[in-house]
Order: structure tokens, then C-alpha cells, then sequence
């Protein structure tokens, strides 16, 4: 015998799945998609998370005058922390919230990026209006600022907390962490390892 | 030794299941079940969702006179989008909400369908009166509508809720986005990769 | 080369494992667990669930005096749908409710079983009282009344409450549906399979 | 061709990842970090779980006049059970909770240590501040307080409690429960063992 045809059809580790959800309105279009941590592995083997995940909110207005034409060409977008996912989460029928960034974007210009997100109650109550206002300020020039804005009725907003609910702890890493914990991984065997112990206040 | 004979009873992956959940009542019963969301491959090899997944609710009435028989051949269905899902979790104690769809079912026939889907307090507080009128409608021809309801308490209307909130991920392919976040494959060596930098507008 | 030692040492599909979550009082103790649902395969090799699973409550008395000591000799057990699961979750801290089971246990000495648990606020407010009633009558026999009654406190009933948010998919095989939607699997190849758009009312 | 090298680099059973998330405030520091439960394996071969899970949370105060600068040989640390976790999870916007844990921790130096960790809410209501106060007592001797608090905004607390309802069913190992449930190990060729329907009190 002196060929082994040999093909493993298996879950490739290296796949990539690109995801998102949007929110299409006659003012412009958001669509939420989230962003995968890294990791590091350390000299003993094990991998800790060196960069937490996050989502980018895109926004790109519309141009259509009947019926809604999105144009990408103007999208503009926004990122959110984990921190302040929690934010939205929490955010009442009745609340407002300002998320405010400041960026370099490109360094060998030295533009100026502030980016400020704006949510807060529509007049009818049926959800929040989102409006976002990026100010591009490069050095010693007049910034120029534009600004998009669209409303998000409560029941997408309530799709976006189910979202930001679900994907937090993956954006964290903590979903490698569960799914590391296996019988066979963490058997009695190994709780002589005093690492376990030491910051167990309890016996149950 | 000529020949090897290799297979690996493995994970199939075709492997399908199909799963519901179903509330019995005197008038009629009601089963809820989901559908997956469809994907393409990219040049990349990566894939992207090409088609959100959504839940199908099925409305069989009763005929039988003192126990419920449910009459399958009457049965009426009504699809929630993930975003009208989000409608129905939001939904409180003393809230109503019409879903209201527009569908040419058969294009040869040109039979228009019109189906509304209202969900009501009932009287007693006990939970919501789902009730479906679906209206089809023949060119040229005098419309046949049917009409189905039945009440869904509570306790059901919570486990509807969590089954929304557990799938709806699903059904927009972030859990196969979730999946692939392993230590291995976002490791810092790949980090260098520009493209998930760009839009990450502060470092901690 | 004559012989091929190959061994994969993959993930047992037989592999079971005993879960729960205990509530330690001086009065007795209650312990929530998991019961699996169970599958039959059509004949198309699609699976469907056959019976939904469940979660059981013990109640073992104490009969400890200074210190609780608990009696699994004598103890009751009650097991929850997952509808009634739903009316738990609910269940505000001022409400009270109460689940009626009747059964027949051993069919050969006509035994029947009547269980009623009760679910009520304790009355400083930092709970719910679960007192369990179970009325065994033999045919044509006085009837034997056992009660056994606990404290659950706030934080314990909402570490119910995030079990059975987490748990209800699995005893509905959502979890199985769920993890067969795979990009791969789920690709735009597959799409022109028309079951899939059948009950599909829009395109998105 | 006389020899076959064969290496499956599938998913290493004993890869462990560090995970966490953390607080940062200009008076310290607040790391919630998850550890794993512990299993035995029983003679038939299942495994059950042997010790549950907790959460350590790391204080390290703030040493920095400026801009914090994190002192990590002081820091303190506080374990919460699932049931704790459970009643941070509750906790409203106006309620406080003080948590007690009395330990051994060096037997041969006989060092009592008694932390009280208290979580109130701060006054200006944009969240809790958390306070840890840890008295070492050696024997025949004075103890030795240490105290450390932070603030922790409403929107962190909400991150917590969706890693808390995200982590608790793993921290019982109700996930490695649910991952066993699969079609192919719970169809109806099995439902003949008595065992899971003894405790089933209905028929559906």
C-alpha cells in the first residue's frame, strides 16, 4: 500500500461566521455585529483573554425619498464595551444615556475623532431614537461633524438586550471557560490542586 | 495490506431535529416551533447569514364537544420574524399587540393571504387571547376568511418568552459566531490582523 | 506495514451525568433535578422529541433538633413540567399558587397517589413557603396523609428561576435544534429545499 | 511506505482558560473571576458533581493620587456561592445586603479570618458601593483589620448579573447535564429503564 487518502470532514477550527442583526427604519438602517476576543496562551499551556470583545453599531442613513435607499457610503459607526452594553440593557422605557468616545484614528494625520451616541425616549413612547455625532477635527483645521440619527421601536431594542444578554460572556471568553468544564476535565483526581482551594471560603 | 476502511461515526452533521412547544386548551392548541436561519459561503470561506431563522406558530382548533380533539386539517400557521418575537417577550400583563402579514402564497393561482394575528389581555387576567384570522383571497373572487383563537396562560406565555430568548440567537447565526470564539483560533498571533482593529475605538 | 493501531478517544455519546441544586434549611431540604427528555428517530434519520423532560423536587424532612439532620427514608418527591416550571418563574413575591398531580403509582395494588404542592410568601417576605401534601389511598383503604414543608428563601427561588430559564430549552430538545444550525449544514445549497419556505410569510 | 504518523489536534480535553471581568474605579479595583465545580465519577461509570462552583471576587485598592494605579499586594478577596450570587442577582437599586464568611485559613498558625463583604446603594443612585472587611485574628493575639470599597455603576452590576445567570448552571454542572442530552443517547430504545419514569407524574 503506498497511498493513504485521508480527509476529515470535522468542525474547522479556523471557520469564521459573520453575524449581525438590523434594524431597518425610513430615516437609515443600524446593524449591530459583534466582535470576537483574542487570547493569549501562557507558558503553562493555559490561554487568557488579552483584548475583551465587543459590538459595532453601524449606521448608515437613508437617501431614498419614498422608500428607504441605505447608503453605505455614509455609514458611520459606533462601538460598545461590554461595560456599556449593560448600559442599554439597563436602560428604562423612560431613560436617556450619552456614550462619548475619543479616538485617533489615523495617527500619521493626527485627525481627532469624537464620537458621541445619543439614546433617549421617541415623544410617542413606541422606543428610543438613537443619534450619533462624529466630530473629525484634524490638526489645526475646522472639524467637520456629521451627525444620523433613527428610531429603534422597544420591541428591536428588546431583541438587542437578548442579543447583548447572549453574547456578552462569549465576548468575554467566559464561554471557553464553560466549555472547559467537563467531567473528565475536572474529576476528583485533580482536587488535590491546592489552586482550587485557596480562595474557597466554604465546605458544602 | 491493500485497503483501509476508515469511518468515523462522529458528529453527524446533517443530523436534523425537529422540536416544538405546544400549549392544549379546550378551544384549541397552539405549537411553536423554530425554524433554522440559511447561510452562504463568502470567497473567503467564511459564511455569513443569507436568511434570518424564525418560529412558526401552529393553530389547530378543537371539534371535540366535552375533551379537545384537534383538527390538524384545519390548522392555520403565522410566522414571527426574530424582531416580532421581540414584540411578544416585551409584551406586559395589560398590553395588546396586532401582527398583521401580507403573503401571495401560490404565484400560479395569484391567491392573496392576508393573516392577522391579535394577542389580548383575557377578561380574567389569567394570560392572552391569541386569536388568527387569515383571509384568502382568489383573483376576482370573493374572499374566504377563517378565524381560530385560543388562550394561552401566563405560565405559558413565560416559557414562550424564554424559548424566544434562548433561539433567537440561533435563528440570526450567532451562535455559530459564539462557537467559533476559541483561544486557539483568536490568538494573539493573529491579532496583528487589522480588520478587527479598525472599528475598536479605545484600548483596555 | 501490517497493522494500524488507531484509537479516538472522543466524547462518549453514553456519558450521563447526575446533576441538581440543594436548599439547606433547618426544616428539611429541597432538591431541584433535571430529567432528560426523550427522542425517536423518524424514518427520514430526522429525530423528534417523544416526551418532553422534567425537573424533580425532593423534599427530605429534617429531624435534627439543634442541628439539621436530613431523613431521606421519608422523603416526597413532586416533578414539574415544563409549563408549570413557567408558572414558577412568575410567580411574584406576593403570589402564592398551588400544583395539583394525580397519579397512579404501583397499577398492581391500585394505589393512588394525589401530591398538591403549595407555593406561598412567607410572611416576613424573605420567600416562599413550599409545603408538600401527598394522600396515598389503596383501593378500598383509608388514605395516608405525609406533609413536609420548607422555606425557600428570594436568592434561592431565582437560582431556580436562572436553572429553569437554562434548563427548559434542553427538556424540550431546543438544545439538539439548536446545535444542528450550523453554517455548513444550513448553506444556501440546501435552500431550495421548499419545506423550508413553505410557512416562511416574508422576505427579509 | 512503512510507517503512519497519525495526530488529531481535536479539541484538548484539559485546556484551561482564564476568564473574568473587571471593574475599574478610581478607589480600586473589582475582579469577578468563575471557578469550576468539581465531579466524581460513580462505579457506574456516570459522573455527578462532588463541589459546586463559585466566583471569587478580587478587590485591589487604588494607590494613585492622579489616575488609579492598582495595588495588587493588598489586594482582597471574597467567594460567593451560587446561592449568593442568587441574591446579588435580586438585589434592587435601593437594597443592601451584608455577606458573612467565617474561616481557617492557615491551620497550623490557628488564623481566624472573618470577612464581611456589604453591597449598599450609593447615594447619588447611579449604583453600589461595595465594601470588604477582612479581620485576621491570629491566636492570643489582636486582630488585624483591612477594609476596601468601591463603587460599582448599575450598568457593571447589570454586566454581573448576566455572567452570574450565564456561569451558574455551569458552576452545578448542569451544562455538562445538558450537553448529554442528545437525540441519539435518549431515544425511545432506552425509555424502557425504569428509572426515569418513577419519578414522572404524568403522562403527556
Amino acid at each position: 500500500m503506498d497511498q493513504i487518502l485521508f480527509t476529515t470532514v470535522a468542525e474547522l477550527p479556523q471557520q469564521r461566521v459573520y453575524v449581525g442583526y438590523s434594524v431597518y427604519t425610513k430615516k437609515g438602517m443600524l446593524t449591530v455585529i459583534p466582535r470576537p476576543p483574542e487570547f493569549e496562551s501562557k507558558s503553562s499551556g493555559a490561554f487568557k483573554v488579552s483584548k475583551e470583545g465587543y459590538v459595532v453599531l453601524q449606521f448608515a442613513p437613508s437617501v431614498g425619498a419614498d422608500e428607504p435607499i441605505y447608503d453605505w457610503n455614509h455609514k458611520q459607526t459606533f462601538s460598545l464595551s461590554v461595560s456599556e452594553m449593560g448600559t442599554l440593557i439597563i436602560l428604562g422605557a423612560r431613560d436617556s444615556w450619552e456614550f462619548s468616545h475619543e479616538t485617533v484614528k489615523l495617527k500619521s494625520s493626527k485627525i481627532d475623532v469624537r464620537k458621541v451616541l445619543k439614546v433617549e425616549p421617541l415623544l410617542d413612547a413606541t422606543g428610543h431614537l438613537f443619534s450619533l455625532r462624529v466630530l473629525k477635527k484634524p490638526a489645526n483645521m475646522e472639524g467637520i461633524q456629521k451627525s444620523i440619527f433613527l428610531p429603534v421601536t422597544r420591541a428591536d431594542l428588546e431583541v438587542l438586550r437578548s442579543l447583548f444578554n447572549y453574547i456578552m460572556p462569549y465576548l468575554l471568553g467566559w464561554n471557553a471557560f464553560g466549555n472547559s468544564i467537563k467531567p473528565e476535565v475536572y474529576s476528583q483526581v485533580n482536587s488535590t490542586n491546592p489552586r482550587y482551594g485557596a480562595d474557597n471560603e466554604w465546605n458544602r
